[in-house]
């Protein structure tokens, strides 16, 4: 039986032995996916660090190393590391859009209240205007009330 | 002169030339900076990453490196793969918890609006108690407006 050597044994033109540590995780009909770790890690680093992981989830490291490496191909200083610092960045705004919108809540919820215990009291009017104020300061917040 | 050599060239137990590529990288009072990159990239990929990245942003390049080869060794299987994945589900989950928030701002502001239209209304009441409900069953939410 002639078997198919796999993307890794390929690249490093080699037999590929029946229990190659790449084969399962580096198909022949996918040569790219090996080809980019080799770039970043070497091929010798990347079977030392598949060596160290248990069988069922070297796939899954393979399938990470490849997405780590191409990230650092796509942008050679920042890599993933840039991904995580604009994700980071992400929820930072979120979290101060968020804290705006407690606020924001919490004024409707006290309006709400003050509005049924005293119906037509004229503090609330000023009370309105000055949220309105508020909405129109935060863009983002201001479109959900047009 | 004796100068002192670089981490890397500690490393490798060899002489640190006056122009060393790691040298900025990775001084000689950080020997991990350069033991983990060595570990995941192998030091010859390390310098040749560097060599391909303009002089000014070889240390950021070598400060990133050192961050994703920190987490593959924490966690040989994901790496900062799986600190992406991680913040991708905090952002799914940020979402659907202010689209939720939208909501209830919205029915806020029209609970105002028809208070002040309408005072005293009966179908204002059922609201407001329709809103607890919807309150009661998001916890984050319902902290909010305890």
């Amino acid at each position: 039986m002639i078997s198919e050597r796999c993307a890794a044994c390929k690249n490093q033109r080699r037999k590929c032995p029946s229990d190659c540590i790449f084969s399962p995780c580096f198909p022949a009909n996918d040569p790219q996916k090996f080809a980019c770790v080799h770039k970043i890690y070497g091929g010798s680093n990347v079977g030392k660090m598949l060596q160290g992981i248990p069988t069922y989830l070297r796939e899954q490291a393979a399938n990470a190393l490849y997405l780590e490496a191409k990230w650092r191909i796509h942008d050679p200083v920042y890599g993933c590391v840039g991904i995580i610092s604009s994700l980071y960045e992400q929820i930072q705004n979120a979290e101060i859009e968020l804290a705006k919108i407690q606020t924001q809540i919490t004024f409707y919820k006290l309006q709400t209240q003050r509005i049924e215990a005293e119906p037509n009291s004229e503090v609330l009017q000023a009370q309105s205007s000055n949220m309105e104020q508020f909405e129109w300061d935060n863009p983002t917040i201001a479109s959900w009330f047009n």
